[in-house]
């Protein structure tokens, strides 16, 4: 059987991988009059007294909305809410294995952008955090500005800063193994302005890397480009003020860094050898990578990282949802690119000894989500 | 301690009385492969090519949404969302302990019929059926019309059918024991023309009483009245074709039965007393009743019941909803008058020992839900 069969064995068992549970014993009559009539209508009161105590006495607490509209699923596009269950699904089981979060999906049956703010404001009053999934860009922007704007609990789109946080953290590491430059003056590639491309620049930014070129699929963006969206004019003038033009390829000589969130296969063993000594290749396309690490490490690599478990130094979302929910569920704050930052060390920080082969720790490693939650704390 | 300072207390100590639980292993590596990526893109195209299965393979099977505005909660009226949040969880919680069911709490930031109708459409992928609940009159009626017409999953507005449904098993029972006159025979009266004033009447005719007068605050309900919103218009004409008019009080001379689901103390003694013999008074007002047991029973009636624990005969819909929904779920049926008459009459063939003071059975007797889905199978 392969694991996909495997996979649809284990769901047809189950019927789905999460359910409810109850916290509260409902034995006798004596319970129901706590947990339901008539004792509840005292919560009611006392929330209605002062909204506040929504946090406190109910799960908004500690739910969080898993929201798609399914335009964006893993490898397989858009496939629309139903076929997304099974992945929302999961996402929630993580949020409750890594963080103790209590995560429902919402798949929406709209792809329209202010339908979907909308509906989810509607939804909000349930929901002390907000985690955006599988939403393509760049709606995928515009949703998450907004909601963070009309709404008072955290909002983020974990393919665009869980990925960025994750990918930061092992740069960080591979930055400080190599040893070479500083943070300000390596050169870094992004092939891939999509959600996580964009995402991954902003970060690098924030954290005070200042050579950034970033590619889509017809080549580096610059503002004397005809064809680009609204996302990338924007990029194009933030990062790329000189408007270099060119290909991939061309950014790519004598550069230190690539970050691949693209497609597979599209960087060869001939442009790795053009970069500066001792590259770092960070080729994140799943589950085909921009280049194997065989072949990366062949071509002179020093670090290379994948999105895939059967690689050393995978990047795994995993690591930064779970720790991120947990620091801001409650807090008062909204999500912004210092707290991305914030976690992406936090991440760093919990390799134990350090090497090539280990720059990112493993999702099963103790304290990864403590070590999150203690730096966030921090900050006023 | 009040009842409600301990519900507060209880509240405060969980944050909230529901969580959700994992269903499937996340132990290792392995573990996450099949539960997340790469094994659950099998899933995942599994139900883009036959969007069925949606039912089999992911929490849609066993998943109800319980669907709020908070704008008719318990006594406290038009609290909004948040307020009605815990009594929304609480109903999650006896789905899950009563009929082992998934439930979600969705409290809308709307009151608008459209957007509430929109919302919940757009958030129908992940449930296998809509639990409406404390939504005020007469909206709820044309919500639960549109959602069962507009989606392919059951849509039940608990206020409404749970409650008719376990006044009706009360009543059958209450008649077999009164054994004097037949259904079609016998004058029932009630007050309140609300959801579940407006339920009642309908099961009633549907179970094949034929006699039926209903009251609000200001007296018979009947054609000439200009006040009467649309609901109670349609109701006049089709129960009160005589456009019979005047007082409960008029109406209740020489009736067998009282129904009231209106406002305490509505219902006197003297009113009592000229009724037929061996009146049956279901007094549901909640917490204080129309008349308490102990005035009716010295103003002669035979069977009392109320919607409070504390007195015998409770009519509690948590004997009828999980029962109901375990029935329906996955079943490609949706609610309608038969079934509910259906689980009526299973939920009283529930009461061993029948007699006046045991007419319905206790939420904690066993076997319930196997007899309303046991019952309903059966229809083709």
């Amino acid at each position: 059987m392969t694991i996909y069969e495997e996979s649809i064995k284990l769901h047809k068992e189950k019927g789905g991988k999460i359910g409810t549970e109850n916290k509260i014993s409902l034995k006798n009559a004596y319970d129901l009059s706590l947990a339901y009539t008539p004792g509840v209508a005292g919560v009611c009161k006392a929330i209605y007294e002062d909204k506040k105590k929504v946090h406190e006495l109910t799960i908004k607490k500690n739910t969080v909305a898993i929201v798609t509209d399914g335009s964006a699923v893993l490898g397989l596009g858009n496939i629309g809410p139903e076929a997304a269950l099974p992945v929302m699904e999961g996402k929630a089981a993580l949020f409750k294995r890594f963080g103790d979060i209590d995560a429902f999906p919402i798949c929406l049956n709209t792809q329209d952008t202010e339908e979907i703010i909308k509906t989810v404001k509607n939804i909000a009053p349930v929901f002390g955090g907000i985690n955006l999934e599988d939403i393509s860009a760049p709606r995928c922007f515009e949703i998450e500005k907004r909601l963070r704007k009309e709404l008072d609990v955290p909002v983020m789109h974990d393919d665009q800063h869980g990925t960025a946080t994750v990918v930061l953290a092992g740069i960080i590491n591979a930055l400080k193994l190599r040893n070479v430059k500083s943070k300000s003056e390596v050169r870094v590639v992004i092939s891939g302005a999509g959600s996580a491309g964009v995402a991954v620049t902003e970060i690098l930014l924030t954290y005070g890397i200042k050579n950034i070129t970033v590619c889509d699929s017809r080549g580096i963006i610059c503002d004397s480009r005809k064809d680009l969206n609204n996302t990338k004019r924007l990029l194009a003038r933030r990062i790329n003020t000189e408007n270099k033009s060119g290909s991939m390829e061309d950014a790519l000589v004598d550069s230190d860094i690539f970050i691949g969130m693209s497609a597979p296969n599209i960087l060869s063993q001939k442009t790795v050898e053009t970069m500066e000594d001792n590259p770092i290749i960070f080729a994140l396309a799943n589950p085909d990578p921009e280049i194997t690490p065989e072949d990366a490490y062949s071509a002179g690599a020093y670090i290379v990282a994948t999105g895939r478990s059967d690689y050393p130094n995978q990047v795994n979302n995993v690591l930064a949802f779970p720790g991120l929910f947990r620091a801001l569920l409650g807090s008062g704050k909204q999500f912004e690119s210092s707290i991305f930052v914030i976690a992406a060390k936090a991440i760093a920080n919990s390799v134990d000894n350090l090497s090539v082969n280990n720059i990112i720790p493993n999702p099963f490693d103790e304290g990864i989500v403590e070590n999150i939650t203690t730096s966030i704390e921090k900050i006023v």
